[in-house]
């Protein structure tokens, strides 16, 4: 067996990934030195309560309840505690003490990962962060480095398991919002309190992440459109289906090229999407980031977004690049945004929607629907004219439109609704995909 | 603008990829030098023939035919000439002159990579070839950095842009091969010699560069069993379609884990797979490369296979990465061979079969025919029989096989060829993705 130099490791936090990630440590230890080029040796595991029970069977001696004296002279920091404090004063107090830092906490990046990079790129560390964006994906490499000599043009992400679980099923059952989360609850999909998953926190935290790594643009989580998937009933996803689209959250960061200059947008919403996209086919609680580049054209990743053993090889593959950064010596490549670009409010955002409603069924009421569209610089592309359910003088139409500007669009929505001749707007989306 | 340290880089190759890269090189220049923290000045360009024709304009005073003067004094060498020699000579060249290497060939790399990597090892130097095995679509860096903690199980991948494409025209309008061949040569996604492709050579080449990173094992061209799909017709894509299953020429990687220790199999040939596997909505001239790892669970990577501007695209990653790692320093990471697991022959692999036999319909046929199979370890999964067309005395079997042993399962079509009741072994197709 080699002898190769040894590099310690501390791991704070040991809930369902950190558990897993200290097994596998372990247990593949030769391996991971052959792949390192250094024994990675688990020098200790903070946490809360060291009685606690965990996943995983783990000798008591490796438990603490000192983080700080953990930290200090490791060579590594892995940190899975999430939350933002303590964690980002432990991440800073590793970075300060020369250590390389792997996390997964998408919520300290998205809020405090400038501070944090920066006090990386002060000391010539370097902070890992691949499990922080789509789980076990490999997307933070691809994006870095893989994709550095070109230019992303749109991401689409689907990047929050439990709401893709949520929407499938209902796509493919025909099942209403509430039964499938009360289901994807029991069955361990969803948490007990679902609503940073289903109102696209999570799915916002992760978008900022992608975004500014793919714009080299520092990308506040403020800045980010979040909308949640709790207003999609069935009958919504019902129409959606018999429309050829899919419903799917998606985190899009898109680059804009308007007349003054470049900007970006970064968003969250569920949206319609065509069922022959690649992106339909991600089924359950899968996760998958679809990215158009200038020169690439269309590349997707997809993988398990979450699940402990899954984003414990993310953490684990971040871990072996520490070392071997170790080994090889050298400053790290510090997370660049030299682009900092503008990023647009959702208003300056054109895509194209799918509007719903109930009208009257009368003579002249298309023609003023029409109107209202034409005048708010709305252009209809496809028109559907159905009787609602019972009501016979009640018309639905669904309204298919060019692209348009959100702004323009949403005036449109609250012009037709006090228009008289509209009964109801049963449902606006945006179409994405194109 | 920031005043970077000026990187020199040497072009060799201005073919379809080798234009592109020069011209993206000169028209991001600014943004290229932000993202790799050091302007990349291309100082020249080595072809056979200045005067040729090229797809994109560039300064004649870069072309130069005196490759090995250009190579000298270069801090990066892009190697896109293709083949093995003068390519293996200057890439040598290149790293012995302390450069660090970039290179799309294929060839070169599946058959010289031991050589050229134990070259760089030598003397700290660092061979990047993202573009080597899947054209744009990032799969070097998930495979050796993100996966470097995992276990890599298996890796299916559709990794060739033309067959896919002729399999895909087959399966989708009923076509036959030699036709679809001849409009695919004409629309420009098959060569007038397609024999690289359609006899999956290409495909192997990939095969050997993705199962040496994934397994840490050097795997010579020949350890690689390769079939092509000249042999599938519209009768056998109907039969796979009526039964299921969709059929893609893969690239199958798999660790084995026998009685006497792990070993690894890697094999190229046209196989069936079902219709709601990922790999199965891969159309036209894309590829995927799907990866089964142990923790990780199934992850695929998908984009374009091929084509000047999104391999390009690869290559230029590869360029931004090389310069940010003379810009930090440090040793570059040696390709890892630690491993060096045995290569089984394709006899002892054991995957699941579809084989499809016209038989005289005459009682006792099926016992003759079950009893040959149990006979030679092959056990029927399940079995279909229909009258063959119009001969009323011919019927057509179909046997779904559980996994069964290579050799044992050839061993046994032979015995059942040569029984008396076979008429025809009509296709002997493996089943994967299971």
């Amino acid at each position: 067996m080699t002898d190769y130099r040894r590099l310690r490791v501390a791991l704070l936090g040991a809930g369902a990934v950190g558990s897993q990630v200290a097994a596998l440590l372990r247990q593949h230890a030769d391996e991971l030195a052959d792949r390192a080029g250094a024994r990675l040796e688990l020098v200790g595991i903070a946490v809360r309560d060291i009685d606690a029970t965990r996943d995983v069977d783990l000798p008591r001696e490796l438990f603490t309840t000192d983080a700080e004296s953990l930290i200090l002279g490791a060579d590594i920091v892995i940190e899975l505690m999430g939350g933002i404090e303590p964690a980002r004063a432990y991440v800073l107090q590793a970075i300060n003490s020369g250590a390389d830092v792997v996390t997964a906490n998408k919520a300290l990046l998205a809020t405090h990962g400038p501070e944090i990079f920066d006090a990386a790129d002060q000391v010539g560390a370097e902070v890992y962060y691949e499990a922080a964006a789509a789980g076990a994906i490999p997307i933070i490499r691809p994006l870095r480095d893989s994709l550095a000599g070109d230019r992303v043009q749109r991401i689409m992400g689907i990047v929050n398991g439990t709401t893709n679980y949520i929407l499938d099923r209902m796509d493919a059952e025909g099942a209403e919002f509430g039964d499938v989360l009360v289901d994807a609850q029991r069955l361990g999909y969803a948490e007990s309190d679902p609503t940073a998953d289903v109102e696209g926190y999570d799915a916002a935290q992760k978008a900022a992440i992608l975004a500014s790594l793919a714009f080299h643009t520092t990308v506040p989580l403020d800045a980010v459109h979040r909308e949640g998937i709790t207003g999609i009933d069935k009958s919504t996803m019902d129409a959606a289906r018999h429309a050829g689209y899919v419903i799917k959250l998606l985190a899009v960061c898109e680059r804009l090229d308007g007349g003054s200059g470049e900007s970006i947008s970064v968003r969250v919403y569920p949206a319609l999407i065509e069922r022959d996209h690649p992106l339909a086919s991600v089924h359950g609680a899968n996760n998958a980031v679809f990215v158009q580049a200038e020169a690439a054209g269309n590349l997707m990743f997809y993988g398990a977004g979450a699940g402990g053993v899954q984003t414990a090889s993310a953490v684990l593959g971040d871990v072996v690049s520490a070392a071997r950064r170790h080994i090889a010596g050298g400053v790290g490549v510090g997370e660049s945004t030299l682009a900092n670009l503008p990023i647009v409010a959702i208003g300056r955002v054109t895509t194209r929607y799918q509007i719903t409603l109930e009208v009257d069924d009368q003579p002249g009421v298309l023609a003023t629907v029409a109107g209202i569209l034409s005048d708010g610089r709305v252009s209809i592309a496809t028109l559907e004219q159905t009787v609602a359910g019972e009501e016979a003088n009640i018309a639905r139409l669904v309204i298919g439109t060019h692209k348009a500007l959100e702004q323009d669009l949403s005036e449109t929505v609250s012009r037709l609704a006090t228009s008289g001749v509209v009964e109801r707007v049963v449902s606006v989306l945006r179409v994405e995909g194109e």
